[in-house]
């Protein structure tokens, strides 16, 4: 058992910063936990430095010695055993079912980012060679591939406090592409990144790899997240939460002298349309499968379906309430997003064209929210452009249109999501109209199914137009996300003693490469 | 022979705005030529409507059409003939040689973006099948591509007239991704904008795609390029200029409620490095190599060598010098850009660290300026950030280092930029130092050649971290340009007919594409 003392990690020490402190919070029974204090100025500074420190080591290792380190993190976190279940469960109340799942994905996500590390073919190598008696200039030998950029800033996300916080995705993939990586900790489960933060310091000893290649600065309040994106050695930002932090961190980085990306993946509301043909063949099933989506994870995850979009059915109205009525209650992370989640019920109940169906208790202070179900007019929901922002939390609207026509305007009326979903098997000329409008709306189309489970694989597009992500071509989920945190670097005439191993000419890598302009594993 | 009649082309339609009127001017005498009226608000919000509309038809048409589009336009700038060529010179001084050149470019750029489009593969298509019966959940099927994002807004630059302006590059490749693009022209070369917009119109009428795909905005001032970025209906802004003009774009975009990318091209000092023993050996050759590069064009390429780092050397000093001031003088494009290097070089020259090497007069008004070399110690240069900045014209800075620490603390000093060279045959050991360095910092790193010329091959980089560009992942010479005016969306358990082609499982287009891990051309 690791003793959780409260302290951050940096760049391989352990420290107890002077800021203000702070402490975890046991959602299960309300109780205080463990004492954090936070970071300040100074232990960014330390932390950015040693991040600078090290990336000039660590952005030259082979993709192997990467790849074995991000392998022994990955086992570290299996050796942290059930103790991380525990703490992470007393700090979130996800469950220890949920959070062994959130932990296969994310030593996963660790091990699939190792292999291509190792692999090494991520970075596109592509080479053009000379042609000296070209006329009337002659062609010079230009090689290019993919090279890390430097520190990334990680903030750890709440409602995911294992895939996307101190090791998650971001991490993951920033490590793999050869940046160091300071996480910000999530204030809501600190003790969870301080037992990661064992982890990954393990795999930096064995590994022996840079300490500065990893950070861990915990803290409340804005000031530790808004000097580590400010800093200029800071070089891009992953994260994962609201609309409105993300969009801080995007005007506050791209106010730097020098500008840097952010790769926030923020709100969604994630609409469900179900065409009136389909509704009436399968109101009772969708109305189910509708119900166990929105209740899944306590509705806290980003692709939550927030509405849904159809014609009326006093089936489906039925049987979506009694479900999610029925549906036990799950707890929420944090008393930030409880308090946050009764406003948003309030709002939604007092106003005057919105009709709550399932109507419940939330007192103040409580953990456990009713799965809520409210009703409105297509044209009223058309009216107030408020009711396509997110609510974090387990509720749906149920957009009632008078035909398919006002189903389309709502449509087209949405803002950027991460996924819209469709089903109409019964309305195949509305599905080809929908599929036309969302998919200039989202990063990912459903067809008969529901928008959350995000399968990690290749095909899976993680991120959607503003305000879904910031960065609507890229992916936070899948192996692409590694492109996030490297560029691309052009090579002109260049002998090979001074180039990367990927583009010398023998490719002692044995990768494949755009050899003048054909795939191939073969030398030059 | 075409008349130029002043006039903006809007989706189709010739007008004549009332907007501030502006004339292009003569370099060669000095002359005002052709006048213009300067668009403005009411054309940018009809420009872009047209542009969302066609857009709507244009972003399904085939690969096929918008090759054969791309294609067409490339055949009307042809036989647009010497008028072409001859008005452009009239505006801009280049000389019908580089003209001819940069049409050649241009043409063969369209071209590629027409194979691309035709070809298909661009939109990297991959599909994850289904594993139904998966534990614990089933695997649904996805599949993933690059689709179009909306109109898009080019900047006309003045240094490029053909190859980065109104059917450049970025034009080129928004069109071939599947957008609409809208020209802010040049206020430069007007007359040279207003026969594109010919060819351009010719072929959106021969080749039947919606006409509001591309309009031409003529004016002067800030408020056109000001009010395009600002419209919510524009999704990505092109752009290739000054540090200033491209920063104040980022800004205003990235103020946006919904905040878009700008692929901005910028501002580059393109240092050139000489080690000591091969300054030694090859001092004339580097010389007389370096005074070409920087007298080419004038000095007015993004690619121009702004400093030369290297040690004391008589001989280097006396033959750059010679050569310099040996080289005819040649024209600058336009009134502005000579009153701003006028000033440059005043500065330059009342520095007191600076010693102008072959000093020679440029009054006000000419525009045919000398061809200068300062030169600096590397202390001094060190002590001095604005000596960093780009001027642009045919100028370069002598960096006299003491040593080969101080070159190295030279390189480690500068900000991003396009492009370093690195001459080091008998300097390899300070050749390796000088790499590790200037791959973090730049975008093409170049061995024993200089930085003027830049090949359009798929391993070239031109983009490099700020200030040199604004997203450095990304490049604006080649076909990967593309992916800049694109993004990724995936679909998930989508039945054939609500597929675009590029996924469908009969793979109707035949392209290569990634299917369960592996590129294949089979369907599934």
């Amino acid at each position: 058992m690791i003793e959780i003392t409260g302290q951050s990690l940096l760049a391989g020490n352990w420290i107890t910063p002077a800021g203000k402190t702070f402490q975890s919070f046991n959602p299960y029974n309300n109780a205080s936990m463990y004492r954090f204090a936070s970071c300040g100025s100074d232990e960014i500074d330390e932390a950015t430095h040693a991040a600078e420190s090290a990336f000039q080591t660590y952005r030259n290792l082979s993709g192997n010695t990467i790849g074995l380190f991000l392998n022994t993190i990955a086992d570290e976190i299996e050796a942290l055993g059930d103790q991380l279940l525990e703490v992470c469960d007393s700090e979130t109340a996800l469950g220890t079912v949920r959070l062994t799942g959130e932990r296969g994905r994310t030593c996963g996500q660790l091990r699939a980012f190792a292999e291509l590390a190792i692999k090494g073919e991520w970075v596109q190598a592509s080479i053009d060679t000379a042609i000296p008696n070209r006329a009337p200039v002659p062609k010079p030998d230009l090689r290019r591939m993919m090279k890390a950029i430097g520190p990334v800033v990680v903030f750890g996300a709440s409602n995911f406090p294992f895939a996307f916080s101190t090791l998650g995705g971001d991490t993951a993939s920033a490590l793999a592409a050869g940046n160091p990586v300071i996480v910000k900790g999530h204030p809501a489960h600190p003790a969870t990144s301080e037992l990661f933060a064992h982890a990954v310091a393990k795999a930096i000893e064995k590994c022996g790899v840079p300490i500065g290649v990893f950070s861990l600065l915990q803290g409340v309040g804005n000031e530790l997240g808004t000097g580590l994106v400010k800093h200029p050695l800071i070089q891009a930002v992953g994260f994962t939460g609201s609309e409105r932090g993300g969009r801080a961190l995007m005007d506050i980085a791209a106010a730097r002298p020098q500008p840097i990306p952010v790769y926030a993946e923020m709100g969604s509301i994630n609409p469900v349309f179900v065409g009136p043909d389909t509704l009436q063949a399968q109101a009772e099933s969708i109305a189910t499968g509708l119900s166990g989506s929105v209740c899944m994870g306590t509705g806290q995850f980003c692709t939550s379906p927030g509405i849904v979009v159809s014609v009326a059915s006093e089936l489906f109205e039925t049987t979506l309430k009694t479900k999610l009525s029925e549906a036990p209650r799950g707890y929420l992370l944090n008393p930030q997003i409880a308090a946050s989640l009764q406003a948003s019920l309030e709002n939604l109940n007092s106003h005057p064209q919105l009709e709550w169906l399932n109507r419940a208790g939330f007192e103040a202070g409580s953990m456990t929210p009713p799965n809520a179900v409210f009703k409105i007019s297509g044209k009223d929901f058309l009216a107030d452009k408020t009711l396509s922002e997110e609510v974090f939390g387990p509720v749906t609207l149920y957009v009632e249109c008078e035909n398919e026509a006002q189903i389309v305007e709502v449509a087209e009326s949405l803002n950027g999501n991460l996924t819209a979903s469709v089903h109409a098997d019964e309305d195949m000329d509305l599905a080809k109209t929908l599929f036309n409008i969302l998919e200039q709306k989202v990063g990912r189309v459903i067809y008969n199914s529901y928008p959350t489970g995000v399968e990690v694989c290749p095909s899976q597009q993680h991120g959607g137009p503003y305000p879904a992500s910031s960065v609507s071509t890229s992916t936070s989920v899948g192996v692409g996300a590694i492109v996030r945190f490297a560029r691309f670097v052009a090579y002109q005439g260049t002998p090979d003693a001074l180039l990367p191993e990927a583009l010398q000419s023998e490719n002692p890598l044995g990768i494949y490469r755009l050899v003048n302009g054909e795939l191939t594993t073969a030398g030059i």
